[in-house]
This record gives structure tokens, sequence and C-alpha cells, in this order.
């Protein structure tokens, strides 16, 4: 399109816009990329999630540009970082940082909109019409920016999301600081962002091109699933994923809809035929694996698949639950996923941690099923096994990346305090995280974000919801 | 015990103690018991819960004394009182006070103290050697305060108990201003408070008599369970419950071991075993309901027993799930229950809720089972149906108690907002509630609760805490 406007009027307009873009991102803040000076983390109880599952209370963690430098008593670390910056921890818990292992970051857009319906209604009355008629890189950017503020306000520090526009996803997650594992989404149908699978698969090379090597974004390449993919794009995907070394993202098993779809077209199950085609990569993501047998277990186990367990998405659309102990037992490893806030309707991973540890105990009617000890490893070295980043997150060692948050642990529900770890995973929810860091910069202190501007978010995201409200109005 | 100590020092210590107990309670709040003058909540979507379900958006509620006597649009009720105190609650919602219909409030002392065990494990290791060894007269009021301050923060303006001295408990209750259907305990074997059921049942009707007439506190009698009661006392306390015209609570059916007892013993479920004996009182609260079968939910419907559904606790004791939607249909009455904080862990109404829109789609495998709208009736109408009290609360109505809560809308996690129930439902959480009113007097506003004085309460529960620690160190 060519704009006819008055030169004048057009420069005025880009500064507008400048502007509006600059506000959304706050005032103040390091410049996203700038490494982050030496920060001591000091007090409190440490909870490291390492081999030896290391609890310091109190203890200190130092950071020295996107790394853990050191852990160890506070005395001790006070006199080996007498320059550093320090945030104070005493009587709170420091961990590592949440991993949220399945996501559709965007769709915080969608949350509430429509709930309680049979999944065929939910999808062809509200999300289907909505996100035909809504996603848009604009969209895609405020729902981002949304999604972020809510997942540094509560803990999370990593993500894997699967979406359209991803480029436009990872984007919003640099400048906002957050680590990602962002697969652009393929899928056989006509998509906001490509007519065919083929269109989608060179916007997944390009996407994958302009984020190789980024310190905080791992592109990725998600088939959106077996049953809503053909053999060849399935097989392109992986091929793709492997020749950059990149993850492989995939909904898989979710539905007993999906068994049985692919046991009349296959002859198999989801797993089995993805295997009979030869579909895995070093790193793929399957997400929900609810509907799988002990072969399928076997399978995944012996080809290095992780799974995203996402418990409150997969009650609230009434999918099933996934045999999580089972998959532990088998080694496969397992993670925590929010699913999108349209099927949730929150990004919080504490209330993920917290139904985890219930629903096992009620499925498997056994109270030990799952403890709380079991909820809080998914959620956070689990989680970076699932994403084939274990070495890096996921625990506070050494070495690793600084991806840490304090916890308030002083609330009146979480009054008498006997064990944080049970209280982190049966008591406190995302708003009582106070501080958080990924790869050594400060996101939110004292529950102030740092690289959103938290007011003019909501408001951009309140105004976005009319365009949504319009999309399914009938 | 006769004390030799001075008088003078015997003085100094009873001022003490009299300070203490008032900073307990916090400073500068209305006395207990004063008429609370006419106040109007103004602005904000009013869920009203009456028969017709309406919401006015936006709306106001204007009460006097202990009732609401008006509800309107906010400028119509500005008119006509124009003299009242105003509570401003534009962007929020206004909501009747949640109703918890089963807990066993000092009990937030053992929250955490141990999870994730065999039911025999817990309470045989931790749960019964704890309340043996610290259950008193003072560990209950301490207990009961840390429950208060909990409820009046997260929004639950009534509440049924079961448990020890109840008296304590009620006078507790009374002071911090919440509503309380009390039920003192009568249990088969040597509990804290009472040798046998004969004394236990001498102590209820003591304890009825004592807070007979109350405004705030209706005494009960809580024989504990049909497997831990002989036929005669679970008489016995049936007939005190009918001559006060009280109402009965017992927990009922909660898990399939107390159904394969009551086979064994008497050749009938527990339900029918109740009813072959003629137990039921005009108002029987049953709590959990998990293990009934068609009969029994017809016997219940027959005898207008209403139920208690304790989602939480029964799937973290992997009790099982009572069957609702089935509840429901055949007309027995349904409330929510949190159960007691060291089976939960905290009284956070929302979160049951939650968890209930979420457990039923799950185990019914569909997601239409428990919509939202149907979890906020049993947390409010529902609930005052189950406690014989619909006349009077659970819902906002001209000429019933003024027992309302007002609701934040507008964190990270509940934006956009496209249906206040859904967020009140999916996302919300007792830390959103901002103002909280009970019999028309306003026990929190803005975060700040004027009955009980936080920091004191505290503390009180940490010390206490400490024997706790104590009485389960091995």
């Amino acid at each position: 399109m060519i704009l006819r406007m008055p030169s004048r009027h057009l420069v005025i307009l880009v500064v507008v816009a400048l502007v509006a873009v600059e506000r959304l991102f706050g005032a103040g803040q390091e410049p996203a990329g700038q490494t982050p000076g030496t920060l001591v983390i000091a007090g409190g109880t440490v909870i490291t999630m390492d081999a030896g599952r290391r609890v310091l209370s109190p203890g200190a963690v130092a950071t020295s540009g996107p790394d853990i430098v050191a852990i160890g008593p506070p005395d001790e670390i006070a006199r080996a970082y007498p320059q550093a910056r320090t945030i104070h921890a005493a009587g709170r818990v420091v961990l590592p940082g949440l991993i949220n292992t399945h996501t559709h970051a965007p769709m915080v857009m969608y949350r509430g909109l429509a709930d309680d319906l049979a999944l065929k209604d939910w999808l062809e009355q509200y999300i289907f019409p909505a996100e035909a008629k809504t996603v848009a890189p604009a969209f895609v950017r405020t729902g981002t920016r949304l999604a972020a503020l809510e997942m540094i306000k509560s803990g999370t520090t990593t993500f894997a999301d699967m979406y359209y526009f991803e480029e436009e996803i990872a984007r919003v997650t640099r400048r906002a600081g957050l680590r990602g594992v962002l697969g652009e989404t393929i899928i056989g149908f006509p998509s906001p962002d490509a007519k065919t699978p083929a269109e989608a698969l060179q916007r997944a090379a390009a996407f994958i091109k302009e984020f190789s090597g980024d310190s905080l974004i791992t592109p990725a390449v998600a088939p959106h699933s077996m049953y809503l993919l053909e053999k060849e794009a399935l097989l392109a995907a992986r091929d793709l994923a492997i020749g950059n070394r990149v993850p492989l993202l995939i909904h898989l098993a979710e539905t007993e809809g999906e068994v049985e779809t692919s046991r009349r077209k296959h002859h198999a199950s989801p797993v089995q035929f993805l295997e009979s085609i030869g579909f895995w990569a070093p790193t793929t993501i399957a997400a929900h694996g609810v509907w799988v047998d002990d072969d399928d277990i076997a399978t995944l186990a012996g080809r290095d698949v992780g799974v995203s367990h996402n418990p409150e998405s997969n009650m609230k659309l009434a999918s099933g639950t996934a045999p999580v102990p089972r998959y532990l037992a088998a080694g496969v490893a397992v993670g925590l996923g929010t699913d999108g806030a349209a099927s949730n309707n929150d990004l919080d991973m504490f209330e993920a941690m917290r139904q985890a540890a219930f629903v096992h105990k009620l499925v498997s009617r056994d109270p030990r099923a799952m403890p709380a000890a079991a909820a809080l490893e998914m959620a956070t070295i689990g989680g970076a096994r699932v994403l084939g980043m274990a070495g890096r997150i996921g625990s506070l060692e050494p070495g690793k990346r600084a991806d840490l948050i304090v916890v308030r642990m002083d609330a009146v529900r979480q009054t008498p305090l006997y064990d944080p770890i049970s209280h982190l995973v049966y008591v406190t929810r995302g708003d009582d995280v106070e501080t958080t860091v990924v790869n050594g910069r400060v996101l939110m202190e004292g529950r102030r974000v740092t690289t959103l501007d938290e007011p003019a978010v909501l408001k951009e995201a309140q105004e976005m919801a009319e365009e949504v409200r319009k999309a399914v109005r009938r």
C-alpha cells in the first residue's frame, strides 16, 4: 500500500508510534542484551534442585553476567563478592526460575472468552473465528507482551511456545528478557501467517536463521500434530529441525479422539505412527501425551522424547490425565506446561504444580503418587531436560545461567511454615514471586517489572480485546 | 492450680495478658456486636446470585445495620442513601461472601506439617500425635485467629466447622466478625476436650446454650462419623440437635474404606446405615459424600441432607470425587468446602471453586460438566442451602444479611476481562478480595483487616508452631 499522506504527518506518526512502543517496554531499564553486572541474592532458603537436591538455609547465590558463579553460605558469598549489587532475600525462598514447557503465549488474549463448552463448539464457535479475524503481527505482539508480563510476575523464566508469527513472539520475548524455546507452527490448513505447510516451513527456516545463536531465544519448528499434517510435512519439519539443530515441538496424543483418528487412518497409535515414519529429532518435545500405552511410553523413552504435562488444560478440556508416574518410571523426561490461557485460564506455573500434585493422587488413588518435590522437579530441572537445556538451566549451580526467582513465604496462607517445598506447591501462587532474574538480568524486583510498562501493556490488551469481542459476536 | 505469686506481680501479668489479647484483635475497630451504620458499595459489577441470577453492571448495594436494604443502579442508590458511608467498587466485582461448608479451622496450625503420605501414616505419625500433644484452648484460639484472618482475607464470610473446644472457636469467630455454623465434635475415643462421647455431648449442650440466639454464631452438634461412633452416641447427637433446633454435622462416605467397614459391620452403606437408625435432623450437613450410589443419593435427597463437597482435600488425600452432577440432578443441596488446611493446604474458596470446575470435567470426561457459574453457585447460595441459611445469606437481596465481598479484577492474569464469572472461578484468588463485609460490618477494607491484628496473629501462630514441631519430632 502506498501512503499518500503528506510527509510531515508521516514523520509525526512514526515518532508517535516509536514513543508508544518505547512506553510499552518501560522506562529506565537496562537495554536488552546489555551484560548485567555482578549480583548477589543473599539470605533466604536456597532450593538448588541440583543433583543432590541441596537446600541452603540460609544461602546465597552470586551471579556474574549471565551466569551463576557461586552458591554458598551468605557470609562466605558476601566476602567473595564485596562489590556486588545485593538483593536481600531473608525469609524468602530462592529457587530456579520456573520452566513452562508448553504454551501459546498470545492466546492470553482469549482467556475467559468462552469456557465449559464441548471441544468442537469451543473451537469452531469461538477460538477458530477469533483467530481467523484477529491473529496478525500486532495482535501477536500485544498478546505476547501481556503473556510475558504475566510470566515474569509469576516466576516463569523460560517458556516453550507454538504459535503463528513466532518471530514477533521472539522479538517481544527477547526485549522482555525472558528465555524462550519458540516454535513456528506448521499446520495443514491455511493459517494466519501461511497459506500452506510449505510456506510455513519457509517462514520457520527464516525465523530460525534470524534467531540463530541468540542468548535468550532458541528458535524451533512446531508441526502442530500428526492429525493436522500429512506425513510429508511432518518429515519436512523434522528435517528442518535436524538440519538446523533446533528443537521439534508437537502436540501428541492429547485426546482420545486423536488416537481413534490415528488408528482408523494409520492402524497405529499417534506415537507409533510417528515412530513408523521416523519423525523424531534429537530434541523432540511432545505436548500432553495423555493417551499412550506401555509401548508408546517405551518408544518415547527410547527416542529421548520429552513430554510436556499440562494438567490444568487437560482437566478443563476434559482430555484426560497423562500417566506421569509411568513416564517417570520409564525414564521419560517430563516437564510442566500451562498450555494457552484460553484453556487454563492463566500462565501460573505454581497452579500447574499444585494441580499436578493433586490430579495424580486422585487418578492413581494414592496420596503418595506425586509428592510436592516431584511437582517442583517437573517445573524446574525436569522442564529443562524436556527442552534439552538441562546443562544450562533448571537448577541453581555455578556455570548455569542465572535464571532464578525469589518467592515470599510470609502470607497468612503460608503461615506457619514447616516445609518450604510443601508450601511452594500447595499454598504459593505466582503473585508471591517478588523478584525474577533471567540470564543475570533483573526482570522484576519488589513486584515491579523493569522490562515492560505494566499499565501500558494492560491498556493495549484491553483495547485489543475489543477486536476479539467483535470477532466472536453473532 | 493455686498461684503463689505476689499479688502485685499477678496484677501486672493480668494486665499484660489483656493487652496482648487486645493486640491480637487489632486497634481502632468498632467493638464486636456494635450495630453498623448505613453503608453503600457503589459501582462495579454486582453479581447477586438471586433467583434470577441478576447481574448489575454497574450496580450498588445499600446496607443498614446487619441487613441489605437495596440493590440497584449506583445513581439511584446514591440518591436514596445520601448520608451513607460509601465504599467505591468501580472496576471491581461485588458478590455474596463465600460460604465454606466444611473445615476444621484450628488445623491451619498443621498446614504443610506432613503431605503426600498414605492416609494411615499421615494420621498416625503426624496428625493424631500433634493433636494429642497440642490441642488445648490456647492452641484452638491461636489457630482460629489465624484461620479467621485467612478467611477474611480470601473472601469467606461464613464457615461450617467441626473441631474440639468449639466454644473457643466460637468466641474468636464472633470477635473476628465472621459468621459460623460451629459444631462441637462428638467422637468415639478420648479427645482433647472430652474423655467420652457422653462428656462431649454435655460440652456440646453447654456450648449450644452459650451461643443460642447469637447473631453470628449458629452452634451445632458434630458427631464425627458413623465409623467412629456407636449407634447410641449418633442418636444422642441427633436428639441434641433436634431438641435445640441446631444443625447436625457429620463426615459421611469420605473414603472407600469407610464404605467397606460399614458394609462389613452393618451390611449397609454408611448412608443406608444412618437411614436405618433414623439419624437425620431437619438440618444435616454431610461432609464429602464421595462414595455413594444412586440409592444413597435418593436417600439424602429425600431427607433434605446437604452435602459439602471438598474437591481439594478429596484429591490430596486420594479419597475420590463426589458425584456432584448426580447430587444436583437429584435435588440435593451441594456446597463447597476446603476441609482443614492440613489436607488442602489453605482455606481459599476461590481455589475450591476452580478445583470443583476442573475435577468434574475430568472425571465425567465432559467439559460442560461443571460450568464456572455452577461452581460459583455452590460457593454462595448452594452453600447457604446446605447450612439451612438460604433465607439469610448466599445471595445479595434486600432483607438478607449484608455478607458481601468486593473483588479486584485488574491483575495481569485477569486481563482481558470478557466474563466476570469465568474470571472469578478460573483466574481469581483469595488475595484479589479487597473488601469483606459480614452482617453489615466491614471486616477488611483495602486488604487491611480491621478485626484482627495481622502481624500479632502471625507471630502468635509462628510461636505456637514450635509446639507442633516438638510434638511430631522423632
